[in-house]
């Protein structure tokens, strides 16, 4: 059986403007791979309504699960509730749960309830919340695609919420081997070798060390057996 | 006039399976910013032919440049130009220019031009070359679509290279401003802001700084005048 795939849809202006480096794309990719989710796809768009309907629209008839990052403050540029009901023909709600939620979090703090509080209890009807114990706004699940805030520390929280409700794969075992020779002085007996490894993924990835230049090659696959014979072919091959 | 637009094509599974994190689009993000040209997309797909073609088929029809990077070394995993040359129905032919360059970079290192270094003189037909400085082989440039290395410190060196013959768009200014609130206790007055300032793009992120809550406004926009004067505004409205 194969394992489910994924793909993430980060939502910011903030990303494509170069303001700010990307970090919940990378953290979900890592997680992901630990859980044998297979991440297949990453698209980046602007806080743009028919840019976020059109991709979540794409990715979630072509994967199993779509994780979404950013746009569902409370602020008149978080968009992101709106576009995923508008993707799924649905209309929005204010989710009760949603509203006691953030309602609790802002009597905590002695925060009063507005109706831009209230904004953070809109999700798309027949949605489920995606709690993040760190604050009292939910993300929230519509049937594969799981929404979750942009900020690093939430989306965080979100996804440790969300994977433990997803069926798993079988994660795959990846080892890597250092070639102090430049990759195109291995190539020829590498391609020899991923013919004869043809059931794990023998990937190659130049890289400078110490001002030497050297290759990287890292061996994927579902047997750990298969994967540590690989290793020890490419030790072989390309003695230390 | 409105500026160029762009998207980035990122193609590697070491990005995807989280054992690598992404440099390219964050540092070709922050260049476009800087030369008017709207980055308006980013993928991230598999070393995968398929996944490829449709990308790239898709996203140089809808933008005015497309770059990508990864995939065009030396070893069997490297199928960029063959999928680039299919997204364009044209042949792979292996270029004299960049065989010329390839042979000259390895004579002076004392390396064998073998058929793996020749390897990465395949473009597709027509295709005009981008050079680097850093190493012999070229990446190039097909009509819309400007093929790159994945290696950072030669992705940028082909950026470099490229953008000068682009046509400039106008750099929008962009300022900011922090106020330590929370974000939902100023997004109604911001609202009112962004409607005020319709002509400028307002954003809003939630932030931590020693501990506290805030909230960072960006303002972006074509004048730098009525960036300023949204600044402004936004100093009276939420003051120090």
């Amino acid at each position: 059986m194969s394992n489910p795939t994924a793909a993430v849809l980060v939502i910011g202006d903030e990303i494509l403007s170069g303001r700010t480096r990307d970090e919940n794309m990378y953290h979900l990719a890592g997680v992901l791979s630990a859980r044998g989710i297979d991440l297949r796809e990453v698209r980046v768009v602007p806080d743009d309504h028919a840019a976020i309907v059109g991709a979540v629209t794409a990715l979630r008839a072509a994967y199993d699960h779509v994780f979404t990052s950013g746009g569902i403050g409370p602020t008149h540029d978080d968009i992101t509730a709106d576009a995923i009901a508008a993707a799924f023909g649905r209309s929005i709600v204010i989710d009760p749960e949603a509203e006691r939620r953030i309602r609790g979090f802002c009597q905590a703090r002695g925060i009063n309830y507005t109706a831009e509080e209230q904004r953070m209890a809109r999700i798309p009807a027949g949605a489920t919340l995606i709690d993040n114990g760190l604050s009292g706004a939910p993300g929230f699940t519509v049937d594969n695609v799981h929404v979750m805030a942009g900020v690093p520390i939430i989306f965080r929280a979100m996804v440790a919420a969300v994977l433990p409700g997803l069926a798993q794969g079988r994660p795959l075992t990846v080892r890597d081997y250092r070639v102090q020779r430049p990759e195109s002085s291995i190539a020829g007996e590498l391609r020899i070798l991923a013919e004869e490894f043809s059931d794990v993924a023998i990937g190659s990835y130049p890289s400078m060390l110490e001002g030497r230049s050297g290759t990287t090659i890292v061996v994927r696959g579902a047997s750990p057996t298969r994967v540590g014979d690989a290793i020890a072919a490419l030790v072989t091959a390309f003695p230390a």
